[in-house]
């Protein structure tokens, strides 16, 4: 049986400017152990800044997000502009700041937040070929805005409120959860987990990814 | 009863210039899985050079061991000159090629090479206080020049022959060892997995890490 193959959108190395290092890799780490294979994906484009994650200030560098991301995925990266949703099954976005200020401005603009249009392109596609897509952490707010005025979606983001009102402001209705939980939008095939949107340690972060992928790979199954 | 606490020092973040970034993750993932704490370190040093992880080529920049280690450690991040052996229950050193650039020159000089003094210095205050010592990768060639010369130390980096004759120039025994396995020097209270120096799949970083730290962690019970 051919291996179930999932996209995997990366933002950068590194949860203050980019992807979230431990929620990208459990969810690399999930995929793998349930069978799976996986294509990381990511924009080629300037990160919106560089922060130093110990004090959290800006520091005078610029870095390309497709680089960065190459970190994670050791160098099996691709250009998020040839993506291609009929060559994989699934698209997971892992969290980080960097899912909210390098792949959509929602760090800046909240609910009136543009999104990258190679990151819209690709969670159209997916999305319009009835394929499941996830989100972790901050990540769920790019489902909200690219699907929000499709219909009534199912986000989950934690327990943060003000977070929540936004997603609603962009359409989407959410479902507060716990540390480790999911939530399943069986109808529009779509999974969330919060992870570090709540104080978790590493290992809550593998259970919200295990428990995500496992119901992505089910819903791939529906088709 | 108060968590046993492993002091993890990382290198860097991404695998061609700094700590691996599966490894560096997964040990942090065992480490809060088996509920245990953790405490990360790196050297306050510039990096021996910055890659582009897609291309392999050298980049025209410059970064800061540490500060690219808090990527992974999420901001808790302390200066390995501050490393306190007294303060822990063990140390574990992932891979990554930034074990084998930052912490010390072994990618240069291989047997001949020096060891950062503040590696050199937490290694051996550890094994003196009779505490367990990790190393996943390319780590173990660490533990080999700082104690290859104490005794018979066993390590394994797998089944590459060049890398485990360099050991045995060092004064250490090499054990070959299959994905996920690890082994236990239980004299001088060593355990090492071969991760990445062998053709691994995440969740396999995972087998190895996971079986490190429970090792560890049996070994701390033996003070």
């Amino acid at each position: 049986m051919k291996k179930k193959k999932i996209a995997v959108i990366l933002s950068g190395c590194g949860h203050q400017d980019g992807s979230e290092i431990h929620e990208a890799t459990l969810t690399l780490w999930a995929i793998h152990k349930h069978g799976a294979a996986y294509q990381c994906f990511a924009p080629n484009i300037m990160q919106h800044h560089v922060l130093n994650h110990i004090t959290g200030q800006e520091m005078d560098e610029q870095r390309n997000v497709l680089i960065e991301a190459a970190r994670i995925a050791r160098g099996e990266v691709q250009d998020l502009a040839e993506f291609d949703a009929a060559a994989v099954d699934a698209l997971v976005i892992p969290g980080g700041v960097g899912a909210a200020k390098n792949l959509c401005t929602y760090a800046f603009d909240g609910p009136q937040c543009t999104v990258n249009k190679d990151v819209e392109q690709a969670i159209q596609a997916t999305y319009q070929a009835g394929k499941p897509l996830g989100a972790l952490c901050i990540a769920p707010v790019l489902l909200a805005q690219v699907l929000g005025n499709i219909g009534d979606i199912t986000l989950t983001i934690g327990q943060d409120e003000t977070t929540a009102a936004t997603l609603r402001q962009m359409g989407a209705s959410h479902s507060p959860t716990n540390v480790g939980e999911i939530t399943v939008d069986q109808q529009n095939k779509i999974v969330t987990t919060a992870c570090y949107m709540l104080n978790s340690r590493v290992d809550q972060i593998a259970d919200g990814a295990n428990a995500l992928i496992q119901a992505i790979l089910d819903l791939t199954e529906l088709n």
